[in-house]
Formats: C-alpha cells, structure tokens, sequence
C-alpha cells in the first residue's frame, strides 16, 4: 500500500509545465496566464473630473476668472490655461494642461464670458490624479493566476490586447468494458450506460484542460491500443480489465512504449491506480466504477492539471478554492464520524453556513460508492488514516466540489 | 431616493422565464434544466456481482454444485440457473435469473465441472441491487438546476440522452461615451480604454447568459437609437449622458417606444441608475465608472438572469453560492468597519479561512471606486443603510466574488 499522498507525488512527477499561446484579450477569461501581464499605461491616463466645475490655477486665488472653453469626456481642452483663466469641466473630462484644482460657480458676471470665484477652490478629492488606479508598467495579473471576469476589465483599462496564456493541457478518455454502451442505446442485459466519461470531460473543462472523449473501447488489448494515436498530454482509461496487461498491449501496439504499474493506494472509496506512460505520455487507469473514477479524477488529474496549466494557487481566491479543490479547506463536523483504518477516507458531505461558519453534514458511509448519492454532496470531509473518531463540532479538512 | 431591494424588485419584474430548447446531453454542463429530468432506467439495470465469487441459489444450502456457465461484464449468462447450479461470475458481472447470492469457491471436484460449497453463501453485500443507487423515474436533476459535472455522469448513467434547457439569455452591452477607445487604440489627451464591457461579458457568461457586446458608441441620441437593433433580452448601457434623454433618443430612433427613467438609489458605490425599455425589451443604464458598472451588474443583471432562467436557488450548493452570489452569505469581520449613512454600502473585502470559519478582511474605503481594488476583492460586505458600526469579529452580510 502507498500513501495517497505518495501516489499524487508521484503522478505529479510525470507532468511539467505546457507550452504557452499568444492570445487575444477577448479570450482570457478563465485562462491561466502564463506571464505577469503588465499595465501598458496609467489608468487614469490623465487627471479626470469627478464634478462638473472649472478647472483653475490654485495659485491663482479668489477672484474673478475668464472662461477660456470647457473639457468634456472625449473633448479635452486642447491649450495650456493661463493666469486668471478657467475652463468648465464635467464628469469625466481630463484636466487641462496648467490647471490643478476644481472650483465651483459663484455668480458668473452677466453678459460677459468671466465669472467670479470666492476662494481658491483646491479639492484635490474631485481630481483623479493620473495613475491613481494603477501605473503603466504594474503587474495587472500575476503569472500563474486564472484571469477572473473583473481582472478582464482591468486588463482592459491597462491596455493590454494581448498575452501569452498556458494551452489547454489535452486528456484523452477512454472508457473500456464489453458491459458498456452509449446513454439511450439498446443494451444487453446487464449492459451499463457509459457515463464516466461525460462527468470527466465537464471536470476537466472546468479545471482549464481540453476533453477530448475516445467513447467506448471493447476490452481487449488491440481496443485499448487504438489509444496511441490520442494526441494528448494525458490519456485516462475508465474501467477495463486488459488495461493493466502490458505485455498483450505492448504486442498490439508492436511496440515497448508502453509501461504501466498497478498502486495499491490507501484509501477508500477507490480500488488500485494504474499508472504509465504510453509513447511518452502519461496515462491513468482508474476504476470502472463512476463514482470512484471521479474520486480519482480530483485527486490525480486535477494537481496534474495545475502542474501543466503552472497555476499559482496564492492567486486562487477563497471563492475561487470552492470551486478548484485546490487548498486544503475546514469545516465543522454536525455529526460524529468513526475511527478510520489504514486508508485515507473520503466521505461525502453537505455543506451549511451559519454565522460565518462553514459546517460539514455527512452522508452516511456506504460499501460502494454510488453516483447519486456523489452528484448530491458540497464536499468530501478528508480522515487521515489511522485517525481517531471525529466528535460533532471538530473541524476537519474538506475538499468543496463545485467545479466538480 | 429608494432603497437597492425596492430597485431590484422593480426591475426583475421586467423579466419573465426565457424559452426553452432541447439539448443533447453532451451539451448540459452549466446549463439550467427547463424541467425534472427524469431516470430513462435503472441504475444499476440489474443486479451486479461486487466480487469475483460464484452466483447460487441460496435456498439450495450446502452442497455440490454444476458450473453451468459464466457471467461477465457486458457477457451476461443467458438461461435461468436450477437447483444445485452455480455460475462463474467476475465483478461487474450480472446475476443470472435464478440466483440472489454469491459464494466463493471451495475444493473444486478434481477433473469434473462441479464443485463444492461449505455452505449457503448468502452475501447480499457483494450484490448491488438493480436500481440500488437510482429507479427509472426518478428525478435525478430537478427543474432550475445548473447542471453539474457530476450530474453529468449521472444523468449518462440513467439513460438520459436529451431534455429541455433555459434558452442561455442575450445581454447586449454598448459602452456609450466620446472618451471612449478600443484597448490598445491611439488616444486623443484623457481618452479612456472602454474595460467595463470585457469585465461584463465574462460575468453574463459565467451567469449563464449569452453576451453580446456592441463595442463603443458616441454618445448622442443616434448612435444609442442603434441598439434597438440589438436582438436580445435585456440591453445594458454603459456611461453616456445622452442615453437618459428619451426625448431626443425616441426622436432619433421615429418612435416612441422608448422609455427611461432614473432612479437614485441609496446605495455606495454607486450612481443613479437608469431602467427603461426599448422596443419592449428591459434597458439598463448604468454609470460609466468601471468599477460601480460592475457592482450595478452583481445588482441588477445576475438576479435579472436567474429570473430568465428560471434558477430555483434551493438546488444551489454552498460551493456555488460562493460563485453565483445569488445567496446572502456571512463572515466575520477582521476589523471594525465605520457606522453608515442612509446609503446601503458594499466595502470590498479579502475572504480568508480558517478553522472552518470565514472571516472578511475590508480594504480601505475610498471616495471613488477603483478597478485594481475591486480585481483583488474576494467578496463585498454589505452594510445595511443607517447601520452602527461594525466590530471586529462581528458577522455580516458578504456576496462572494468568484463567478464576477
């Protein structure tokens, strides 16, 4: 028996980080960047307006003023302002050249373009000061960060058009058995639905990879070496008996590059891992059952993902490690749990929130591993091997399943 | 002035359930269900062995048994099993008609099919029952759920190949204002990269809507009369003084379906906002500030989308509340935070957690609202109008950032 912690460690191994694309602006969001993109300039480009007023000479003092032209969004006033003059301001329009403060209306002198100014009118709090957002040259979005909805509008206001992301790390699937048919399709008796595959292929787009679906392989190894032509950074077979024969399937393929080990892993749910590497690329064998494969898929595809996509998971925000799985999260137990064994064990849990707490409702522990009772929980609640039997009210590590 | 839940209020009843459309299962993830979807079979279809082991007849007791066959996933035996006949089965494999227990093999009898059992073998828990984890009929994803990954796999596995969807809603977005440049374009002095648009469409998306942005427009009545081209369900407008003028733009467009008004809403930060409609779809006008257009949007469009799509929040996870916002979530506060006025005021906040709690971090207020501040903020605190102030390790009122 290894550790699952063992087990990650060594599938992480296989995986460096992916090669990177230059992509347009318009195609960032949910990327992970593969470069700290940088403010191209200042935001504000310039002093703005936030008041309609004038815009003035501090140094100028109280006293009468003449209106020499206005500035509006888009329609800055174009000459450097001179001593004694001011020009009107809205919302919104730059600061002209010579002026450094905002003043408002006192009575404007009929008939004439001047106007007069009771007191010398410095509110600096109605200017924002160029930069004031940020500066050209700032890291806007650090390397290794996954660029939210709102990091798009200040890339944006940066004006940044383009940056180089990660690809998306393909993973083939495959689903092998003689037992398995496509969702609708007559079946045999006995004959199950495929269905793995299609929770898989939404998980691995949500973590920022590219599914790409093989369908269902018989279970044989000619079927199974098919795979090879997968062009992908990382092959999952679901299931399968030959899958784990690697001398049948190193025959089919006519070919050596093909390895594969067989871990027996401390946990539970979940039935030993297989790992190797078919022509240079990783590959994964996890249970046919779809409840444990998607166990397995959290626990060995997601950091191998992070690994590939080079994710920083400083950048990762609390909201954003409900939706990742990537940190170790905690919660309060509302029930008792029993001691554990050997194994690492994962049990499923609802999660609750009450007064800025996060509390943990387990569902009760079942033999096997059933899929509705998967698709309904908030969270894994993690036991150490070996652990004592948790009390209700303990706080225990979690693993929130949303992107999941 | 009127309160932010009188102003949602008034706008969400603009908005009725989006029309429906049937959907291929591959194309589920994300979307919202339009009606209960429903197990087309049995999950398991039929009892499945757990366990490599012998399917008997249990009534049969202790004995000799004839092998009469095998049974293994997806080669099913196909005649009913008699007294004292016993079938090989593998785990996957389906209990032949005639047997309900799995025994393990004894001494077989040397050179003859037949073979010895010590006893009756009833081992119910290496059987999974047909319909065990799901019964054809059952709803396995409700109306107004966001189907998950793992719903994914579930409804794959209950045979389900189409059902009914929410329409993804269309939001056109025009950025309206002569200060207004593409990202990256030459500027006039003061000019500004029009950023609130890519924020948006990101959000719409990760809402669950469709994005439309209709780029820049000068802001005068004409070029704001195009967007009654826009096909869509709901048109937001970004900054620009002319679009709350209805008489020019009504004149502009030779018609009088146009309607807008302005609401000042007690709410920080935040600007008057605009509700109107268009030819007879819902118009929203929101500031021109990046930073409040996009508080506006968390307002006003989100729960705007979740009317159109008809989400029933009660099948929200907590691990989605962090992402949708759609629920009043809680955290304590790290600070003391200063009593308010009348206005509703949202602070950004860093969320962080431990031992199962959440605790809000405020950044400083400031006077004008800023996009870097907002990029980094994990979640809003929302103080209530005329509230006290707030102590730290109080709870409050928190709309987690993570889909926004």
């Amino acid at each position: 028996m290894i550790s699952v912690e063992e087990a990650q460690a060594r599938v992480i191994a296989a995986f460096k980080p992916i090669d990177t694309e230059h992509e347009d602006l318009s195609h960032f969001a949910g990327r992970v960047a593969a470069e700290d993109i940088k403010a191209v300039v200042d935001n504000p480009p310039a002093p703005i307006a936030t008041v309609n007023g004038y815009a003035v000479r501090q140094g100028d003092g109280e006293g009468v003023r003449k209106i020499v032209g206005r500035s509006t969004p888009g329609h800055p006033y174009r000459a450097t302002v001179g001593t004694n003059e001011a020009v009107r301001i809205v919302i919104g329009g730059v600061l002209p050249e010579g002026t450094d403060a905002i003043a408002f209306r006192e009575d404007p002198i009929e008939g004439s373009d001047e106007m007069q100014f009771s007191y010398s009118a410095a509110h600096p709090e109605h200017i924002r000061e160029a930069g004031l957002d940020f500066k050209a040259g700032s890291v806007l979005v650090p390397a290794g960060k996954r660029v939210t909805a709102r990091d798009m509008a200040v890339l944006a206001s940066g004006g940044v058009t383009q940056a180089k992301m990660r690809r998306r790390p393909r993973v083939a699937i495959a689903s092998v058995g003689d037992e398995l048919y496509a969702p609708g399709a007559e079946r045999r008796p006995g004959g199950i639905y495929a269905s793995t595959g299609y929770g898989l292929s939404a998980m691995i787009a949500n973590w920022g990879g590219a599914p790409c679906d093989f369908g269902i392989l018989e279970d044989n190894a000619q079927e199974i070496a098919t795979i090879a032509d997968a062009d992908a950074e990382l092959v999952v077979t679901l299931g399968g008996h030959s899958v784990g024969d690697t001398e049948l399937i190193a025959r089919a393929l006519g070919s050596t590059d093909f390895s594969m080990e067989t871990w027996p892993v401390a946990y539970r749910p979940g039935r030993p891992l297989l790992f190797g590497q078919l022509g240079g690329t990783p590959m994964l064998g996890f249970p046919g059952n779809p409840a444990s494969a998607l166990v397995c898929a959290l626990l060995f595809i997601r950091p191998s993902l992070d690994v590939m996509l080079g994710t920083n998971q400083n950048t990762c925000s609390l909201p954003q490690r409900f939706k990742c799985g990537c940190h170790n999260m905690t919660a309060r137990l509302t029930a008792e749990l029993p001691a554990t064994d050997g194994r690492k064990t994962y049990v499923r849990a609802r999660l609750v929130m009450q007064g800025g707490e996060v509390w943990a409702e387990p569902y009760p522990i079942l033999e096997y591993p059933m899929l509705s009772v998967l698709a309904k929980a908030d969270a894994l609640v993690v036991l150490p091997p070996n652990g004592p039997a948790a009390k209700s009210g303990d706080v225990v590590e979690i693993i929130p399943l949303d992107g999941y």
